[in-house]
This record gives structure tokens, sequence and C-alpha cells, in this order.
């Protein structure tokens, strides 16, 4: 039979780089097409000995329905910590466990967005924002960046001349893809410019405790005074993503709507796990722990730092994070990185080409995402040096 | 500041059987409110024991990112499970793996409904399926039911009457709130008038398998040869329900459209428990288990038909339903249950008013519902007597 599916699902076109994670399925392929931390980072034995203790003292609660909110001890370490550490919260905001970053992103949407509203947001910017966000029905604008992230001016010229914005969407520090930290002076600017045209800014925070050099810039949120600012915090890149644990901080009024929408859309975050990490974050120092993930990562960063320079051709640049996960890589202008990462593919490595994160899908990109968290250093190393192979190739 | 919500979540009003719920926190309070499984009866050691082994073997592929579709061992097991023993699913047919049956029902509607559209559903229905409905903006529309389920020749009347109707929500077995199964015959003209207006079906089925008495009635979906019917199970009732782990079976292209869907509302369901349930499928007798739970919860109903019978007045009707967790009681027509349930939350006992249950949560309700899974077997004759005392006072 013939199914009349909702009008904006089904302008959602499968995306094209679903052909290349294909290719993943191939374990000669090194990914660097992933968005994880690595594995061999995780505190496996410290979540083993809480998950263990759970089942033998609190089986029935833990099994059993929780609270939409999430559960208490986890929302009051979780605001503890955030308000004391990072100055984020206020007495007029409260917190949601999310299943993951990502549910707060939807949450929030669903929460705001009529469909036809418009959400600003960078260009190029986190894939599962821009779904997310085209799945309510909302309008895509994008803002290009330069090394201090959103440019301000471009912002200003399109809240000046669209209409029924309702949210502008940044992930300020290491963003996803560019790895990119926007700067102190441009964070203040943007919560001028929400102000002045009074729309709420969303601020997706997953990557900013994985910080390997230079001095934390405050966050966005721990400068709002007014509730005008949506935190969206997440243990994924901490502690575990594939539990699916996040939170959002933001004004009680916003949580209320988004409380309604979380029962509706799953009840509640898998319970076990709210305690685990509630039991996690009361015994061990998630701070050290933190500490520990950055040595390691710091070193893949700077691995795949020195490959770049290696073997990438001169005309080609890439972004130096401080902390993250991820490194954007641009061709000349003009170049089509989708074009490259396709020969990259040929070559067993994979890729994440730049038009994956742009509002206009269709349109030619010259970068492309490289993550350098999951990869052993070996593999980073073989991987930058046949992609330098396909640059040679694809851009003679 | 002020915040510009959606239309549709602005309208979703906060339910005033929320009000009753706050009486919860007072520990003398007996629940008879509640939908969850017999704690007793979960398989705790079991899931203990394989939990433990995840942390031990597999941790860091439980920890990391999973699949979008879900963990592919449990999604091939539930198939297998289904199609085998219930005759669910067709080779036309997927199966998505959703963090619990609500993810479904909310899924479901976001793929199909545009703002407007109109879904139809029992009256009374289950809140949190409403609700879902109400967040995505479609309009509702309730069939009465009778002791055989959802009237078809009033269901006629409204697809006759009816524009843009998307969608049929039923839950056919052991309905919630009602504990009423629909008949083999209206579950034949439901999928014939569904043919014959080209609606869907969404049948929502997570208490099917805690039968105690009676032969099972086949699936709606179980009889659907052309992919009208998209089937919403569980492992809630009979694994845990804290653990957020259901299922959807339906036609591919909804699947896929679903799975778009899932990606960006949560990414995917916790990795370590799908894993857990995959490996409690493949070790335990699950039917073996059911059949313990349904010998537990055949006594907690048996005991609340028996205290209904001594203690509540005869003008008073109340279903008997052959499973599921929940009895209806009726109260002569034109009372108002939700006073009743006022009163009856004064003598510290918990029932969910019918209101909450209806299209028009303002409209006077006769019904209301009552759990006898939770309650121990005194709580249950307790809260009898003091249901029936409260009668008393109220229907003088």
């Amino acid at each position: 039979m013939e199914y009349k599916i909702a009008s904006h699902i089904a302008e959602m076109k499968p995306s094209a780089i679903r052909e290349i994670f294909k290719v993943l399925a191939d374990p000669k392929v090194i990914a660097l097409s992933a968005g994880e931390p690595d594995a061999a980072s995780l505190p496996k034995e410290e979540m083993a000995e809480i998950g263990a203790e759970i089942f033998a003292n609190e089986a029935a609660a833990a099994l059993q329905y929780g609270m939409t909110e999430g559960y208490q001890p986890l929302r009051d370490l979780t605001k503890k910590r955030m308000r004391e550490k990072y100055n984020i919260g206020t007495d007029d905001d409260e917190l949601i466990i999310t299943t993951g970053g990502q549910q707060t992103i939807s949450l929030f949407t669903q929460t705001m967005i009529d469909k036809g509203d418009t959400i600003i947001c960078e260009g190029p910017s986190f894939i599962g924002a821009l779904n997310a966000f085209r799945s309510f029905g909302a309008n895509l604008k994008s803002v290009p960046m330069d090394d201090e992230g959103m440019r301000m001016d471009k912002l200003e010229e399109v809240l000046a001349t669209t209409e029924r914005v309702k949210f502008i969407y940044v992930i300020p520090t290491f963003q996803n893809p560019t790895g990119r930290t926007m700067s102190l002076e441009r964070r203040r600017q943007l919560l001028e410019l929400a102000k002045k045209y009074d729309v709420l800014i969303l601020e997706d925070n997953p990557y900013f405790e994985l910080r390997y050099e230079g001095e934390p810039v405050p966050t966005i949120k721990s400068m709002d005074t007014e509730g005008r600012v949506v935190y969206a915090g997440s243990y994924s890149k901490v502690l575990s993503p594939g539990m699916r644990i996040g939170y959002c901080i933001a004004n009680k009024e916003i949580i209320n709507r988004m409380v309604v929408c979380k029962q509706v859309s799953d009840v509640h975050t898998n319970l076990y796990f709210q305690m685990l990490v509630a039991k996690y974050l009361e015994r061990f120092d998630l701070d050290a722990h933190i500490a520990d993930m950055c040595k390691l990562h710091k070193e893949k960063r700077d691995a795949m730092l020195n490959a770049c320079e290696k073997y990438f051709d001169k005309r080609v640049t890439y972004t130096h994070p401080n902390g993250g996960l991820f490194i954007w890589c641009e061709l000349p202008e003009g170049y089509d990185s989708f074009k490259l990462c396709q020969l990259i593919t040929e070559k067993k490595v994979a890729c994440v080409p730049g038009n994956a994160f742009s509002v206009d899908e269709s349109a030619v990109c010259n970068g492309f995402r490289m993550n350098f968290s999951k990869p052993s250093l070996e593999q980073i190393e073989t991987a930058c040096a046949r992609i330098g192979e396909a640059m040679q190739e694809f851009l003679k």
C-alpha cells in the first residue's frame, strides 16, 4: 500500500554519506568517521563495580519505572557540579536528564518549533541537530564561521532579514565538525544579538571538558542572566556514549514543557544507568578521570596533526583544535570534498564529507571531517598517509 | 523573559490528575495508580548474571555507540520469536528497537502526522499515547467501547465523517485503562474498515502475554497482509519497565522513516540493556518466566476482583480482565469519578480518574482505573475496603 508520510518527514532524503558509511562494514577500513571517545579511556572497571552493586542491592528499583525528570540524586549531583564548577544554572533554572544530548536537541526543538519557524546554526554544523530540526519542520539558516566561530556580522544580517527565528543553535567549544572554539568576545556578542532580536540560544556543549591545551572559555550559559540560553550537556563523551545519558539546564518554564514532551517520547531515561552515573559521581573523581582521558586524546590529536603536516598537500588547510574529537580539513576553494572522500574510501579510509554538515546538502563543500579519538596511533598514521595519496591524485 | 512555545505544545495543559499523583509522595498512600508489573516477578538474578558478564567481556562494545535500528542479535531474536510464536511480521516488514513502547508511539506519530491530521482512538485510551498524539498537533477522535472493545458501528461513523484520518490507535488486548480485550470478530471488522477508508492501524500490545485465563486472541497484525498494521511491542511488562526497551514491527518503508526520526530523537536505545535482553532470550526461557509472572499476577487480579465484590457498592460495575494490569470501575451514569478519586485520595489510596484517559479531559467521566499488579495482596484488600467506604459516602 501507499503510505502518506508526514510532509516534512517525507522531504528528509537519505543522506548521500550513507553510501560512504556502508564501507565501514569492511573491517579493513580505517574509520575516521566516528564521533566517540577512545574506548580504552572509558571507566569500565568502575562502572562494572557499581553496576554489580545496583543489581545486588537495588535491582527492583532500578528495573521499575522512574520519574520523567530523571533520577533525583543524578539531577542533584549534576546540577551541583555544573553550578559550582562552571557557573551554569541559576535559581530560575531546572535540570532534566535526557536520553543523550541528542534528546535535549530533539525535545527543545519539539517544545519551541511550529512548522515554518527558523533555526539559525553554524555552517557547517552537527548533522544530528540539523536533522532533528528538519524532523519538526523547521527552516534552517546557516551562518559562516571563521577561526573564532560563528561570524557575528553575518549572524546579524540573517537575524535582521529573517522572520520567525526561534533560536540560534551553536556548539561553541570544539565544534562538530570543525573543532573550532568560539572566542569569549564572540560569545558575548552572540548573547547581545540574541537579546536584541529576542531569540533563544541552544548551547550544545558535549565536548568542552575534553580540553588538551589552552585556557577554558566561559560557556554562554554562564553569562546568561535572563533565561535566554538552553544548555545541552552530556555524559556521553566522558563516561559512555552507549548508555545514552545527557541533561538539559534551562529556565523552569522551558524544562516543564520539555518534561511533557519527554514523558511522551520515552517516559524516562534508562534508570539503571542513571543510578550508575550518580554513584560514579559520588564515589569516584570524574575530574581526575577526565584528565586521564585528555592525556590519551591529546596524544592522538597530536599524532593526527603531525600526520597531516607530513602527508597532506600544502594547499590543504586544517584546524588545530584545543580539544574535542575532530579536525576539519579544507581543500582549496571550489574543490568538492565529497569526491575526495569517495577516493579516500577506495583507499580504505572513511572520512565524512562536509556537505553532510551543511544546511544545503547538495551544495559543493570543500571541507571534510576527521576523527582522531577512535583510531589507534598507528591507524592515524596509515590513514593520513592514504588521505595524502588521495589528495595528490585529486588535486593534480 | 517570555517564551514563544510551539502552539500545540502550549495548548497541552498540565493534567488535573497530577494533583492526585502528588499524594504518592506520602508513603502511607496505597498506589493503585501504577502501570508496572510486580517487582518481585522480574528476573533480577538472571539479569544481574548476564549484566556482570557483559561488563566483564564486552564492556567496550556495550558502552560505545550502537546502531539506530537496534542491536542486531536482539532484533533477530525478537523478530524470530514474534514471527514463529505469534505470526507477527512478514518478509515486507522490518523491526526497530525503541526506547520502550512509548517511543514506538511517538516515532510513528512523528513519521505520519502533519499538524491537523486526525487519529482515532478508543474512549477511554492510554494517556501516554493521547499526549504523544497531541504533542505532534494531531486532532483526536475517540470511539466508545463495549465489552468486546471499540464499537465498529461508531468507528465507521467517525471514519465516514472525518477528514484527514491517518490512523486508528488501539490497545486490543487487556486494554489500558479498561482491561478489556477486543473480540476476534471486531479485530477482523477493524481491519476491514481500515482498508475501506484507507487508514493505518497502530496496534499497541504491551500486555498480551500477561494472560491469566481464556484463549489467546490473534493479534490484528497477524491478520495483516498488506502492511496496514504497525505493531508496538515491549519488554517492559515481562522483563523490566525501567530499562526502556520496546520494538516496532511494520512495513519496511515505515520503519525506514522511523529510523530517521529515532536517529534524531536519541540516536539509539541503551546498548548494554539491548545486549542484556538478547542474552536473556538466548539463555533463559522467556515463556516459562512469563508463565510464572502470570501465576503471581492472577492471584492479585483475583484478590482485587474478590475485594471489589466484597466492598464496592452494588450500583458500581467493574471489568473482569483475563490479563494485563488494570481493572476499570464505573459509577452509575452521571457521577463524576474525579470527585470520587479525590475522596479516595483522602483515604490514602490513589486511583486514576477516567477523564485522564479521555480525549476531552474536562468532560465528566464515571469510570476510574485500578492497578492490581503493584500493590501487595494485603494492600489490595485494604485499598478496596477504603474505596468501598468512599463510594458509600459519595453515592449516598
